[in-house]
């Protein structure tokens, strides 16, 4: 059994203890559930109540906190609770399984396919003519990588997902199970002899350190590329389309979607299930808030609410209008009032 | 050619023939399509209209709807209209395909995986080392089961589906082609070098008779478990976050997202297309309308609307603020007419 | 290298050459990225100032933009620029990779399925018992094809598509990655002793000439079939449920969502992020705008805006309540006013 005593603790996350240096821990679990063995955290007085009612027996917490009762507990106070609590998790967590280095044998890894040192390649998993994976990447079971397909050093895929032809994914990218890359475009024109499918001849290019959720699309470019920047964090159920833009450091939280040839310049966080028009640019650093749909271009750092979206001055003015329709019609009725009695006179 | 008659079927769901017991059906249909030799059915007085124009030789129908002129056809009054006629569907449906008992020659199945009795593995099926199958589980052709997942009796797990290591699924589970179990929760970090990772080291529990719409996403915990309780009902295309607890027999409708940590109580709704906020308690039995966005926790037994929700009176009030200013806008009018001729006095 | 004149490119856009006829480019480009080797497109006259500053050699235009300056490029007047353009991009497009005709010695195909002529079957595909595949159809890789599924010819499934038992699919139909149809629809029942699951015996029924983005599902009917017609267009992640009829040449925007039973007629467009409830009927040539959510039947060729939807004009009326009210809390300052002044009196 694990265990960690409050001041390895604190050597290991650069915090200062309150209490018990030798107070031992042997789980990690949150204030709730804790008991005396487990460490926990509480990072924002907001959930003072919370800390105060907690068994665990050694709790990490931000200064704001640290003048609160000890009684029986040890406190350990750190500059970032959350960053320094992961430390802990990541000490007491179960190692994640190992990938086999190699190929398996139920994979069907066409001849030419160039592999790079330490590649793991799973079960069932199908890797076509032309493509090249490079050092230390995993590729979960029942991944399909198209022909030509370029992987870098350090990736991981999970089991189940797919990246279509000549679509190129950096180093050190995590595609979780479910994904899809490089899937088509949604093109079609209108034309006499009715619709018209437009080919969608891109790629998909994904620079390194990104990271997509389970079940996120990613269509190819009508032409060119749509571009995932470098270090952008996607999550489960987004769909990016083509011709898309993703700039550096972008998050795209879940059920998101982003319509094509937009462009999402640095820092854009887009929340859940938000949506951004086609064919617009969104500034660098904007927050786009959850389940609004942003229509128009906006300049960088905007902060924008709502359907279709608006800066938070003018959001908060609309969603304030019944409270004023009432207090409007408070007065109404007193100068009603007041216009009867003068009529009366 | 399987056919019933009236008296069959009023004795299958214990209803009251009206009619002719002797009629006799040999499909189902909806009222629309059906003739003469087809049971439908109407449970609801709305559709009264349909009832008065179908073609349907036997038609189940609601206590209210008994005095309504048979014309030829045969009623069967039944207690819970719907309940009743998904017997006689049944009856008459051809049988799901049988999944064959034993593992196929083309799943890759580690040698020291436990399988229960009668467990049916399909093609290019891979389980990882240490998992365990419980009797009776069906796992469809394609689906991937990482390192130590133990999946209870009675499941079935449709083609394609994904659970990753050391996910828990209990008894009697159904899993729709594409779910995915077990991806990474959306964790990252700002720090001075940059945005983090944070480790995601739990798991995702799932308990008995719960059933997962297909291509839905349910991700682990970043410590202890993500967990989907007791007879929880899930459509396609949902978002379940990290660490989310979802309780007792909640439903949730298609493309609606939870987010990290929220709690939801026992028997609570959340509709399509709805979104519920990170950390916070959904009380017992709420149910969240269709698209709308549950910013706080609430009470049991709310019925929440809009975006960010509102309880009912006050999503009403806000909805019928532009009548309200129209009416006000014409008092006022009228208030100008009498101000103006006492000005001219 | 490819290269086309201006001259060639109009000849084959059927366009009219403004500038040299033989300034040849070698490939296509945005306008914005473009240089004198490149082919672009502006097909709008508020894009005017993107074309006054390409460098693009070749410049495929609409006649509203043939009055602008050549500058040393060469324009090509087209009737419709965007259904020009794709027809260059085509040109100089490589090839999609061939799928070989036959089936990959790794898939899984029952010995009775029937095949075409110049079927491809990708690796670890599956294919059960009683499916019929037609001529030049290609099933990707890691494809699931349930029992007696038919599906037409000249089709495109690509990898990790799952139909499952029964359903059919017509011809020319393409399913992107991860597409699940024929999964169970979501129908439960409360009873006495709890939720009820309802059994889901129809099928999915999908017309020619269909396309379906990745990762979007179709559910089986309870009874019946949920039918795609002819020509309907579906994006990414997009939810149908069970028993929905989408009419002929509809398109449905990524993430939408269509609940159980509901009927688009021919030519309704459903934008991205919108929800159609279910048991309603959406009258031909009905827009749906992005993220709006329609609650109830509207006759053809309606557009809706908005949760719950209304038509523009109700819509435009409640976007611009806000002002309303500000002019009226003016209106209402100013008699306020008055009414002091006659008090005095």
């Amino acid at each position: 059994m694990k265990s960690l005593s409050a001041r390895q603790i604190a050597e290991m996350v650069k915090g200062e203890v309150l209490g018990n240096p030798e107070q031992t821990v042997e789980r990690v679990s949150s204030l709730k559930d804790a008991g005396a063995d487990c460490c926990s955290f509480v990072g924002n007085k907001k959930y003072e109540h919370l800390l105060a009612a907690t068994a665990a027996g050694i709790v990490l917490i931000c200064r704001d906190l640290a003048d609160q009762p000890l009684n029986n507990r040890t406190f350990i106070v750190c500059q970032n609770c959350d960053l320094a609590f992961g430390k802990v998790i990541e000490y007491f967590a179960m190692p994640r399984p190992a990938s086999p280095v190699g190929v398996h044998p139920s994979a069907v890894v066409h001849p030419g396919v160039k592999l790079g040192k330490n590649v793991s390649i799973g079960p069932c998993a199908v890797l076509e003519e032309g493509v090249e994976v490079g050092d230390d990447t995993v590729i979960g079971a029942g991944c399909y990588i198209g022909n030509d397909v370029k992987i870098g050093a350090g990736c991981r895929l999970w089991p189940n997902v797919t990246v279509n032809y000549r679509c190129i994914v950096g180093n050190k990218v995590i595609l979780n199970s479910g994904v899809v890359i490089g899937c088509d475009g949604f093109g079609f024109l209108p034309t006499a002899e009715g619709i018209v499918k437009v080919s969608q001849t891109g790629i998909v290019q994904i620079d390194d350190d990104v990271e997509i959720g389970a079940n996120s699309t990613v269509d190819r470019a009508r032409f060119g590329k749509t571009w995932i920047k470098r270090n952008v964090k996607i999550d489960n159920l987004v769909m990016v389309a083509h011709n898309v833009v993703v700039g550096q450091s972008c998050i795209l939280v879940a059920q998101c979607g982003i319509a094509g040839s937009a462009e999402l310049e640095q820092g854009v966080i887009i929340a859940a299930q938000a949506g951004v028009n086609g064919h617009i640019t969104v500034g660098a650093g904007t927050q786009l808030a959850g389940t609004s749909s942003l229509a128009k271009s906006c300049p960088p750092n905007s902060i924008m609410l709502g359907t279709p979206a608006e800066p938070q001055r003018e959001f908060m003015s609309r969603y304030t209008t019944p409270k004023k329709v009432e207090r409007l019609k408070e007065k109404v009725a007193e100068l009603e009032k007041k216009i009867a009695e003068l009529e009366k006179k």
